[in-house]
C-alpha cells in the first residue's frame, strides 16, 4: 500500500502518468472554507512543466475537476475528490522501457515490488506527474492555513555550485514571501539567478541534469503543536517529504551541520519580546522535542539530479536477462528544484494543517 | 498523541525519565520466536550511560522485565509488553527546571503542548531515557531480521571535525558488521577512534557538548520492499528516526552531496553478477521510488550536540515572565552520538521488520 | 472524516448524490488479477434501482469508469480508483430538504455536523447511492476471494412478517451459493418469495416501507483468520457493517438469541472430520475469541424501513426555528434490504480480504 | 496485531491470564485532568469475579498501578500505562488444556492462529481477565466524559428468560443513572432481580451457565457528533463492542425489531423543545447517518452463556489428532453479564471520547 496518509485530515492519492486520471482525495477539511480556485490554479501550474528552458517541453494541461465534497464555491467537509485528466501522452515513447530498467528510476525496485504488472509507461504511479495532485490539495490547505495566518514558503538554497543565503539569515516575513511566490527561482540573493539557470542550462547541453536544495519556512505557527516520538512535526514533515519522488534527504534547521558544532553553538537561548517568548537564534529550526516552539519552522530538502538523462548509461534487459546499454530518448528536465518548489510546499501544508486541526 | 506507531508491526512507547516506569508494547510479532535476552541485554548497555568518560555518569539498570506476550521463551504473538523501573532518581536536581526553560531541550514546547502539566523532572517523556525501550524493541527485532539474514549495523561518520569513512568506500559485509559491533565508537577509520574521543573529552573541559552522524546499513535485505509515495521506506525510517531526540537530519545514500552533482553522477548503473542485478554504484542507498533494489540501505542521521551543557545560558523564568538566565547542574552527557548508536539501530530494525513482515 | 478504511486493504470513498461524480479507491489489491468488469456490472446492477417495482423508479446507469491502478487487464497493485457519473438527477425535488428535516434520516444530524454547508441534495454523501462504489470495490474483492475458493453469500432472513430459514439448518455449499446469486430476493424457502414481494407492495400502497435482516454466509475460509480484541473479525466485520446506510443491528452466529440460552446451548462440540476439525453445530457464526474456526463465518443484519415515506410526517423547519410537517415528494423505494444484498456482501467482502491477505 | 486501537484516543492493550500482568496504555488524553482513583477501583470492583454466588470464586486483586503519564495526581497528556499484576492462579488446572479444546472458547481458533504457541494458560490472552484494563481505561474516560455532563449508563436488559424494560420506556436522566450505579444487577423493573438471580443460580446448579443483554444509554451527547461511514458512532462503538470476549451482536435503537416494522414506525418525528431540536421517539438509539442528533445514545449487546461449563462436552485432542471428550474442571462463572456491565459501559466510553476529543 502507499498511497493513503493522515491522522485528522487524510490524503489518498491515485493514478499513472499515462493512465485515464490521476487525483487526489481529501478528507478531513474544514466544512464552509471557500476555497479559491484561480489560486489553486497558479500553484499547480508553477509545478508545471513546459514554461521555460529549464523543464522538458512536455504540455500537461493539469485542469483539476472536483468531482465531491465542493458545494456552492465551499467546501462540505465530506471527502472531496479531484482528478486530472492525462493528456498529450506519447506512449510509444516507453515500449523500450518495459524491459530496459533507467537508473535512478523506480523502473527496477518497482517492477519487482510489482511483480511486473505495473504501468511502466512514463513511470507511470512512480512518475513526478503524481505530485500534481499533492499540489492541488496543497493549494487547498495553504488557503486554510493563510485564513489563519500561517504561511509556508521556500527558496531554492542550492542548484549545482551556486547556493543561495538561509532563512535564518534574512528575517523571514510576509514581504519576504509575496517575493519569493512569484519566481520560477526563488531566490533570497537575486543574483544567484542567471548563475542557477547557467547551471541547469549546461547540465541540459551536457545530456546531463543537476540536483538542488529548497528551503522551506513557515511563519505564524504558534508554540506547543505536535508530540514527541511518533508524531513529532520533524517525523510528520519528513514523512511526506521522503514520499516525493526524488527526496533524498530532509533537515532542519542547522540540521548536518550540526555534527561540527558544539552544544553551545546550537542552543537557541531563550528571551522575552515583551509577552512572547522568542530566541536569539533558530538553529533548530522552531522545533525542540518535535514540538513547535513558537520560532519559524525551517527545513531543507535535497532534489536528486533529474535521473532521466541522455547520455547512454550501462543497464540491463529483465525480460532477456542479460546487461544492455540504454539511451533515454523524448523530452526531459535538466533540472526539477523549481518545478519540486510548489510540492514541498504542498506536503510542508498538508503535513502542518494535519497537525493543527 | 505521540506514543504508537506501526502498520503490520505495531509499537506503544511510555514512560517518564523519574516516573514509575518507562516500557513499550510491541504488537505484530511473529509466534514462536525464541528470544536471546542475553543480547537485549548487551544492546541496551550499549545504549546506557556510564560506562565510560565519554557520557553522563548517571547509573541506569536498564534491566527490563517482560509482561506478556511471551511463553516459555518464546513470542506468543500477542502484544508483549517490558518495562524498566527507573531508579537512581535524583529529582531534586531538577526543582528549579519547573520554571526555567533549558535551551536546546524540550521544556518550553513542552510546557506550552502539556499547559504545564507534563512531568518536568530529567525531560519527563522527553528524556533521552525513553530510547531505552525502543532498543528493547529493536534488538527483538534485529533478531527476527537476522533469521531471515538480515543486519543492520553503523558506525559514527562524524563527531565534531573527525570524520570516518562512507560505507559506501568499502564492501560492507558480515566481517565488519561484527567488527562494528563490539565498539563504543564504531568505525571503518580505527586511527579516528582517539580523535573522536578527544573531540568528546574537549568538549566536556569546556562545559560544553558536540554533536555528530551516524550511518548505517543494512544488508541482505530483498529489492521490492517499500511502496511508492507515503509508504516508502524512506518515509517508514525517516519517520522512525526524526521520533528520536535529537536527530535533526537524515539522508539517503549520497543525500544533500546529490545538490552539487549531475544525474550522471547520480544514477547506479545495472548489471547482471550471474543472475543477480547489482548496481555498480550506491548513491541512492539501495532505495528507488521508495521501494528497495537490492543494494544495501545506507542512510545517514546526524545527532545534535547535547543541550545539556555547564556554560552559563540566556532563557526566561515562565513563572514569574521573566528573562533568567541559567547554570545546569548535575551530570551529562558531553555526547551522545556513541549512545545513539543501539538507538537508531533499532527504530531501523522497526522500521525495517514492519516493512517486510 | 469518514471516508477511508483499512489496515492491508484500504479504501477511500467519496461522493455526493448529487455531485459530479461518486467513486472509491482501493489501496493494497494484489498485483496481476485479472478484473471481472462483466462480474462487476451484474454484482453493481444488484444493487441499482428501478428493476422492478420493490424499489424506486430513478434510474443509475452506475457505470464505473476505472481511472488507475489498472492495465491490460490487470490490477497494477497500485492505487485502483473508479468513479461513477451521477446522472437523472431532479435536484429540483430537493429545495426544501435544505431546511425542513426528514426524519429517519441524517438530514439533521448532518447539517449539524458540517455546519449547514452539506450537499443536502438528495441526502448528499449520505445517500444510499454512496454505497455503489463499495458494490464496485467489493465485486473485485468477492472475485480474489473466490480465486482462493472463498465464497460471501447472503440471503433475505426476513421482511416485515415473513421469515427464511437460517442458513444453520441448510448445508451451506457452492450449489446453494449460485442458486441465490441470481435472485431479486434470494431466500432459502422459495415459497417466502410472493410472501415478502407482497410485504413490500403493501407497505407502498399504504405510502411506507418496510424494513428486513440479511443473512450472509461465508465458506470455504480457514481457520485462524483475524485477532483477539480490536482486530477481530466480528470488529472488522461490524464496524463496516454499521457504516452501510441503514444497517441497525449486527450479530453472529445465533446472536442475540443467546441471551435465552445455556452455554451447553450455545458451545459447538468439536470432532474430527478425517484429518478436518469441525463442530457438529454452528451457533458462534465460525468466530471465537475474534478468530475463524474454519466454520462458515454467519451473521445477520437488519436493514431498517427506507426513511423516505409518503405519509405526512411532524418535522422541523432549522431556518425558520419552528416546527413544520412534511410530506416527502418523489420517487422511493418502498424497501431497501433486497438492494441491500450485494452492498452487505461487497463489505463482508472488503473486511475479509483485509483480514486474509 | 490486536492489541491497539483509536484515531484521537488510543489504547494499547497487553497481557495473559496468567503472566506477569495485563495492563493498558492509553494515549491522548487530556492534559491535567484529576483523576479520581477511588472511583475507578469501584468501578473495576464491579467487574471482579467473588463478589457473590453469580460469579467465579477467583479472587482477582485488581489492583492497578499507573507507571507513567500522570504526575502530582493529574494526566500530563503523555502516553498513560497502568499494570495489573497477576494473582491467584492456579496455573495447574490448566495443564490439560494444552491439548484439549474447549468448546465456545477460543482455545482451538488461537491455537491456529498462533500456531500453538499462545500461552493457553486460563485462556491467556483470550481471558475475559484482559478486560480489566480495559474498566480502568474507560473508568479514566467516563471521568472526562462526566466532567463535560455526559453520561454513560446500562441496565441488564435480558437474563434468560427475565426481560427488563427498555430505556426508551422511561425518561433516562441523572437520577436513573446514579439508582443503578451501585446494583449488581442493575435494573428497571426492581422486581426482576430475584428472578434474574434465580435464572443464574438454577444455570450453575445444572453445571451449566446462561447468557443475557446489556443496554447501554448515553445522555448529555450533543448532535453532530461522528461522521459518515467508516467513522459513524455505530461503527466506532460496535468496532470496540465486538472486542470483548463474549459479545455476539450489537443493535442500535430498535435494532432487529425493525425488521419488522415499517417505516413510520421507525422514523422519529422532530419537534422544538423550545430552542432544542428533540424527537417525540428514539427508535434510531440517538444515531443518523452514523451521527448523533442530539437524544439519548440507546444499544443492545448481547453476552453469550460463558463457555465453561461443568458438562461433559465432546472435543478434540489436537495433540493427538482424535475426538475425545471434555469436562471442566475448576471454578466459573454460572453468568457474566452482570460482570460484563462494566466493561461495556468501558469501551463504550472510549469510543465516545475518541469522538468527541
Amino acid at each position: 500500500m502507499s498511497g493513503m496518509w493522515g491522522n485528522k485530515l487524510k490524503i489518498s492519492i491515485f493514478g499513472e502518468s499515462h493512465g485515464n486520471a490521476i487525483g487526489i482525495t481529501i478528507d478531513g477539511l474544514p466544512t464552509g472554507f471557500e476555497i479559491n480556485m484561480e489560486n489553486i490554479l497558479e500553484e499547480m501550474s508553477r509545478r508545471a512543466p513546459g514554461k521555460s528552458k529549464l523543464s522538458t517541453a512536455r504540455k500537461e494541461s493539469d485542469k483539476p475537476e472536483i468531482l465531491s465534497g465542493f458545494f456552492e464555491g465551499k467546501t462540505t467537509g465530506t471527502p472531496l475528490c479531484a482528478i486530472i485528466r492525462n493528456s498529450d501522452m506519447h506512449s510509444k515513447d516507453y515500449g523500450k522501457l518495459k524491459s530496459v530498467m533507467r537508473p535512478g528510476h523506480a523502473d527496477y525496485s518497482g517492477n519487482i515490488r510489482y511483480n511486473g504488472f505495473n504501468d511502466y509507461r512514463g513511470g507511470g504511479h512512480f512518475s513526478g506527474r503524481i505530485t500534481a495532485p499533492l499540489v492541488f490539495a496543497g493549494s487547498i490547505c495553504k488557503q486554510i492555513l493563510e485564513s489563519k495566518d500561517i504561511y509556508v514558503t521556500s527558496h531554492v538554497k542550492r542548484i549545482g555550485k551556486v547556493e543561495d543565503k538561509d532563512f535564518s539569515e534574512v528575517k523571514l516575513n510576509k514581504d519576504i514571501i509575496s517575493e519569493l511566490r512569484n519566481e520560477e527561482l526563488p531566490l533570497l540573493i537575486k543574483d544567484n539567478e542567471e548563475k542557477m539557470r547557467n547551471e541547469i542550462l549546461e547540465a541540459k547541453k551536457d545530456g546531463d541534469s543537476v540536483g538542488g536544495i529548497i528551503e522551506c519556512g513557515i511563519i505564524g505557527i504558534q508554540a506547543g503543536i505536535g508530540d514527541p516520538f511518533f508524531d513529532s512535526v520533524e517525523s510528520t514533515l519528513a514523512h511526506l517529504l521522503f514520499s516525493v519522488p526524488a527526496v533524498k534527504g530532509v533537515e532542519f534547521g542547522k540540521g548536518f551541520e550540526m555534527a561540527s558544532l558544539r552544544g553551545s553553538e546550537c542552543n537557541d537561548e531563550y528571551y522575552y519580546d515583551r509577552e512572547e517568548v522568542k530566541t536569539y537564534t533558530n538553529n533548530n529550526g522552531g522545533i525542540l522535542g518535535g514540538i513547535t516552539n513558537g520560532m519559524p519552522i525551517l527545513f531543507k530538502t535535497v532534489i536528486k539530479p533529474t535521473p532521466s538523462i541522455a547520455k547512454e548509461q550501462k543497464s540491463i534487459n529483465i525480460s532477456e536477462k542479460k546487461d544492455e546499454s540504454l539511451k533515454i530518448e523524448g523530452r526531459h528536465d535538466p533540472c526539477i528544484v523549481q518545478r519540486a518548489v510548489p510540492v514541498i510546499e504542498s506536503v510542508a501544508a498538508i503535513g502542518l494543517l494535519d497537525l493543527i486541526l
